[in-house]
Parts: structure tokens; C-alpha cells; sequence
């Protein structure tokens, strides 16, 4: 196949009308698929059937996970989540409800509310208030400090994490910029890691905010697509080491680990920052489900356990990044110029970068042949890629011969919209 | 036993020395039992065990429980909670995660940060913003209003509901007078149920502010000490029929009916009200915990499957009140003057009414004999009783035995703290 740029028009039309019969003979299967969000499949759900088992639900030291209490999660499940989560002490860990979401809402909510243990005074008394996000990014961060009436601040994402040069740029003068969303691990959607200098430069950079926050959301800590993990740097040790140990907030959740509707979420911080918040959860929750909590401690067990039922998810969703981005390669590498795509370790996302201005237009094609993408610029602050070329690849959920099928057609979309353009210009 | 206030000062000083002997003994018994809370005991939460077998997760119309999505709960339990709830249409349903008061603290909060469906602004721009409490009341209502930063107006609860005469005048003319908690069933902690006037006059009253919220919270709907439930009349038909379908919102929840640790709550009102609720949260959580939810529906199936469930409650409860009450009766009764107690024909307590000045000492001297009671004027906003006359009984969860021996034990501290007081005078 030429490349698209040096062919002329009629070859180009030619090609077009090719592109568009291939697509409608995807309309005659009448496809349905969603791949807009990053679901694990019904076989990863399968893998931990044997959790909800459990008949006994009391804890160690006789706490029934049944009645009322601990607000602070049951005490095995502190530990187990330090482990997981590589955090010094359990007193350094807050074990909440099926939702980190929810728990990254709350906090964000405590500080424009009521502020943080190391505010002056809260949020809300800020005009102007700004969030940094790495962009692209996952896009129901974005839609929570938006919510809140944040102005969110875009920072490319490098294969390295943030540029952190802007960031610190960003930060230095200007005490209305109140925090940053962090995905530091297989980031959402490039699948990229933060390098130990981006985690060494977030925890010194000098912040003319006092309550600076770091929203650290290790979503996909243990979720890797080959035999090893990433090992980032630990964001609490590098904080307390450089004198901001209220800085960083972390979160984990086993929503991807079990079950995404019923998992359990964790957030860490200093015992200082979690004493706090749960003086203020105490005004709201008497406590969460740590019936769940048990179930999960039970059947993980810990730090160990945890990576070898990811190998599992593993053999199930590996085999599927591998399926789309060879589709990628036999469809698209052959023609230079119009896409490239990133190549995650781990996480549940890759993207692929079509030509400036195709993305919206590849995910209607998409649509209009049943399947239905993630919307093109969702992975941007306010939806809206400057650039429009963007597309979030969600691999896990379809099975793998309707992921071929997928991936095929959106190469054949992807085609269309680039042809479109260039016979447009 | 002769009355206190008939006696001479060598007699009650006699009467004195006589309890305190008897509290002594007591101490030798190195009792330790918490009635501080609403309870359940063990053996209520095994008639729950076989709900925890559910192995099948798929719900009705193939909806996978186990899977993100459905914000608004399960198709089957929102129609499992309007027909628990009363509620004309499941639509008019939204079933969270296994708090109520979460899902009150979280309405509360929006309302203070950005209005309801029906507001003009949101009430944190209101100066002074006031909260209906009828008192004796629940504490943890109180304190959810006390962290926003309102004002708690104590509103005396009568045998019918709140003074409703009192409600109309305080809502009339001040438009920073924004809502009131209501225990409407078995009211924590009298165990009053609202008549058909007080919920008729609820819902008629002329409020000042437009966007008045009545917070419902029916924890005890079908939470009976007797072969009968008490039916409430529907707050949303009235205000419906009064022209303000928005103004109340309506929780249950299964927290005392099957696990308090793991439930699952529901917030009811009308249909707008709702889209609107949903449309706010949708910025906080992807999903609440469906698989608890499609075990719930499927254990306690329905209306009539949760009375079936809860008769199984009262066979264990009713016996524990029935012995607090004859306790009181034996060791209280033939003293005029020094105590009344309430009568609940359902919920979680009974108040103790103690002389003026007695609760806090009475409270104190039980805890040194090793029982530890709800503190004296907890059922007051800002935990303030005017009167220190005020016990809140919670005899759910210890056992028979245990619970005679605590009954006895407080009716001594009630007669040494009586005496004490006449003695100081």
C-alpha cells in the first residue's frame, strides 16, 4: 500500500470508494460491540467466583465483618492493602467501599470543602482554582475536579509520566493550582510509567500552594500484560523524604482484580493525612462493607497472592493487546503516516493516534457499524483534544474473534476518515 | 418502696448506702457489655447466612452484577425497594451502596454546594441556614447537619411525630430554615410513629424556602416488635398531592434487616428528583456494589418476603425489650416520680426518662460497673439535653442473661443518681 500523501486524487478516490465497500460489508454482520470502557471480560470475572464462598465472616481478633464498626476497614485488610499497595504501615491505609472513584470524589470534595490537614483554609476560598492533568488521561479524574468547578490544566503525558518541566513550571508561582491526577502506573490510555525521576521531581518541586495534592491513582499497580510488574517509586517515601508527607494521596482498588462492580478501594497517605480524613468520614459513613473486605483478604491473601491471580487476568487479556496491535500492524503499518499506536506493559488501554482530525470522525464511522468506541477526546480535560486525533482502545471485554473483527473495521475507519480529510484539503 | 421526694434526708441517706451496696456488687461481677448502639446481636445476623450462597450474578435482562454499570442500581432491586419502600414506580428509585446515611450525607452535601432540582441556589450561599431536628432524635442526623455548618433547631417529638404546630411556625417566614429529619416508623429513640396528620401537614405546611427538604429516613419500616407493621402514610403521595413532589427524600435500607456491616440502601422521591440525583453522582461513581444487591433480591424477594424475614427479627428482639421494659417495671415502677419509659412497638430503642439533672451521672456510674450506655444527650443536637434527663436504650445485641444483669444494674445508677441529686439540694 503507497503511502496516502503521495498518492493523487483519483487514486485517493479510487481508494476511498475500496475503504467503503470493505465497511459496508462490516454493516451487513451487523455487529454490537462496546468497547468504550475498560471492563475485563466475563472470563476474568470467572477467576474469582471462588471469593464469594466464604461462610465465615469472622476477623481476626474476633471482629464480625457483619455488624456495625471500623470505619478504618477491617485490621487484616489494612495490612493486606499496605502490602499491595507497598505502604510502611496499615495505619497509613483507609480501607473504603467498592469504589476508589468515589473515595478520590470525596477527597477532592473534603478539601474544596473543608480543606486538607495541611490547608490554610479550604479550596473553595480560592478563585480561580486549577488542577494539572496529564493529558491524555483518564477522563472521570478530569470530570471530577470539572465538576467541581476546577480549571483543569493540561500537561502532556511522556512515556517518562508528565512533562515534569511544565509541571514544576506550573506550580511554583501560582498557589491556586491545587493539585495534580497521577496514573502512574500503565497510565490511562497510553499505558505509560512514571519514571523514578518524574516521582523524585513531583515529590521536591517547590508548590506556592501549601496543601498541594498529589492524586495518585495506582489503578493498575499489579495489572501487567507480561511476567513482571513495574516497580514505581514510592510516592509517600519520596514526599516524607522531602519534607511534604501530606502531599500525596494514593489509591487502589481491587475493581479490576475481582469484580468491578463489588471490589474494594484503599487510599494511603500519612497516618497524619488518614487520621484526618477519618475524623471527617466519621460525619458520614458508620462503615463500609467489610464483609467484602474479608471475602477479599481471604481469597487474595496478600502482596504474593495478588500477582499470581494477576497472572491469570494476564492470560486472558494479553493474548488480546497482542490481537489488536498486530490487526494494527497488517492494517495500518503498512501505510506511513497515518497512525501510530503505543504498546502497554500492563493496564487495560492503548491508544492510537490517527491524523489531526480523524478521530471523531473514525469513532461515527465505528458507530455506524455497530461498534461503539470510547468518544474521541474523552482522554482530554473538558473532552476536547485539541488536535482530534485520539482514539482510547479498550481490548479487554470483546472476545477475541469479535475483537478481530473490531480492530479490522476500525483500521478500515480509521482509512476512510484519513482519505476524507486529505481529498478534503 | 417508698417515693424519693416523701423521705427524709437520714432516709435517703440510708436508701443511698443501700444502692451503692448494691452497686458494689455489681463491680464484682466485672460486667463489660457496650449498649451504647443499635445492634443487631450475632443471631440476628445468622438468619442472613444463606444469603451469602448466591452464585449465579446475572440479574434479569442479563444484566452481569458483577460488571460496571447500572448507577441506578439493579432493574430488580429498584423494583424490590419501591415495593418495600411503597413507591409508586421503581423509576422513582435510586439503590446506592450499603450506607443510608452516606446516601444522606452525600444529599445533604449537594444541596449545600449546588442546589436540588427545585433550588434557586445552593444553600451555602444562605447566612444562617437552619435544620429541623425533633428531639429526642438521631445522632448521627444531627451531627451529618452539624458538619455543614447548620444551625440545629430542636423541635420537641411528640407521640405522634414532631410538634407540628412548632414546624409550621419555624418554616413559615424564614427561608434559611432548609429541611428536617424525620424518623417517620418506630422513631429512634422513643419508637413514635407519625400519625396521618402530622405526614398531612408535612407535606401542606407553607415553607419560606422553596427547595425545603424533608430527609425521611424510614430505618425502621418493617422493623416491628409486634405481628403488626405501621403504616405510615406515603410522604411523597401527600407532597405530591400538595403541590411539592420534590421536597422529601426517602431512605431505607437493609441494613437491619439482613447485615449493618454489608446492606444495601435506597433513596426514593420523585422521578425528576431523582434524574437529577443520578445525573450529580454520576460524577463520583461509575456503579454502586450490584452483586450485593441482586443478593439481597433474590433472598428477601420482595414486600412480603422481608415481613416473613423480619418476623424471624422480632422473635429475637421483642423477648429483649419485653425484659428491659419488666425490669424497669420491677425495679422502677413502685418509685413514683424518678423514671418513665417509652413503650416502641418496633425499631431499635426505648428512652429512658430520668429527674432532671440524673442522665449524665446515671451514664457514668454504669460505666464504672462495666456497661457502657449511649452518652447522655446524644439524642439532643450538639449532644446538649437541657434537661440531662435523657437515656437512649439499645437492648438488641447483648444476650438475655447479660441484658437483665445491665437493666438492673441502670435502674441502681438511676436510684443513686436520683439521690444524689435530692441530697444535693
Amino acid at each position: 500500500m503507497k503511502e496516502y500523501r503521495s498518492m493523487d486524487r483519483a487514486a485517493l478516490e479510487a481508494e476511498l470508494r475500496f475503504q467503503q465497500a470493505q465497511l459496508d460489508q462490516f454493516k451487513q454482520l451487523g455487529l454490537k460491540l462496546d468497547m468504550s470502557r475498560g471492563k475485563p471480560c466475563p472470563e476474568q470475572l470467572d477467576l474469582s467466583a471462588d471469593m464469594m464462598k466464604l461462610e465465615n465472616y469472622i476477623g481476626e481478633n474476633g471482629v464480625d465483618a457483619r455488624n456495625y464498626g471500623y470505619l478504618e476497614g477491617m485490621p487484616e485488610a489494612r495490612r493486606f492493602f499496605a502490602d499491595v499497595m507497598q505502604v510502611p504501615s496499615p495505619e497509613q491505609v483507609l480501607v473504603c467501599g467498592n469504589s476508589a472513584l468515589s473515595t478520590m470524589y470525596y477527597l477532592i470534595d473534603l478539601g474544596w470543602r473543608v480543606g486538607y490537614v495541611d490547608s490554610i483554609r479550604p479550596w473553595r476560598f480560592c478563585t480561580n482554582i486549577k488542577f494539572l492533568c496529564p493529558t491524555p488521561g483518564y477522563d472521570r479524574h478530569f470530570k471530577v475536579t470539572e465538576y467541581f468547578g476546577f480549571q483543569l490544566i493540561p500537561v502532556p503525558m511522556l512515556e517518562t509520566g508528565p512533562d515534569m518541566d511544565m509541571v514544576e513550571r506550573l506550580v511554583k508561582d501560582d498557589d491556586s493550582v491545587k493539585g495534580i491526577w497521577c496514573v502512574p502506573v500503565y497510565s490511562n490510555p497510553d499505558g505509560y510509567s512514571y519514571s523514578d525521576e518524574t516521582v523524585r521531581r513531583l515529590a521536591a518541586m517547590k508548590t506556592a500552594s501549601p496543601d498541594f495534592k498529589i492524586f495518585w491513582d495506582d489503578a493498575y499497580c499489579v495489572h501487567t500484560l507480561t511476567d513482571e510488574v513495574y516497580q514505581v517509586l514510592s510516592i509517600l517515601d519520596e514526599c516524607e523524604k522531602a519534607g511534604c508527607p501530606e502531599r500525596p494521596l494514593v489509591f487502589c482498588s481491587t475493581s479490576k482484580m475481582t469484580f468491578p462492580g463489588a471490589g474494594v478501594a484503599a487510599v494511603a497517605s500519612s497516618r497524619r493525612a488518614i487520621e484526618y480524613i477519618l475524623h471527617n468520614m466519621s460525619s458520614m459513613i458508620i462503615s463500609y462493607d467489610k464483609m467484602n473486605q474479608l471475602r477479599h483478604v481471604r481469597f487474595l491473601k496478600d502482596r504474593k497472592g495478588v500477582l499470581a491471580h494477576m497472572a491469570k487476568h494476564k492470560d486472558i487479556i494479553a493474548p488480546k493487546f497482542e490481537l489488536v496491535k498486530s490487526v494494527f500492524q497488517r492494517q495500518l503499518g503498512n501505510c506511513p503516516g497515518i497512525a501510530r499506536w503505543t504498546d502497554p506493559k500492563g493496564g487495560y488501554f492503548l491508544s492510537l493516534y490517527v491524523m489531526d482530525g480523524c478521530a471523531k470522525r473514525t469513532v461515527e464511522l465505528c458507530k455506524q457499524a455497530g461498534v461503539v468506541l470510547t468518544p474521541a477526546g474523552a482522554s482530554y480535560p473538558y473532552g476536547i483534544d485539541p488536535h482530534d486525533h485520539h482514539l482510547r482502545i479498550a481490548p479487554t471485554y470483546p472476545g477475541m474473534e469479535e475483537l478481530e473483527q473490531a480492530a479490522t473495521l476500525l483500521c478500515t475507519c480509521v482509512r476512510i476518515a484519513t482519505l476524507e480529510k486529505l481529498l478534503a484539503e
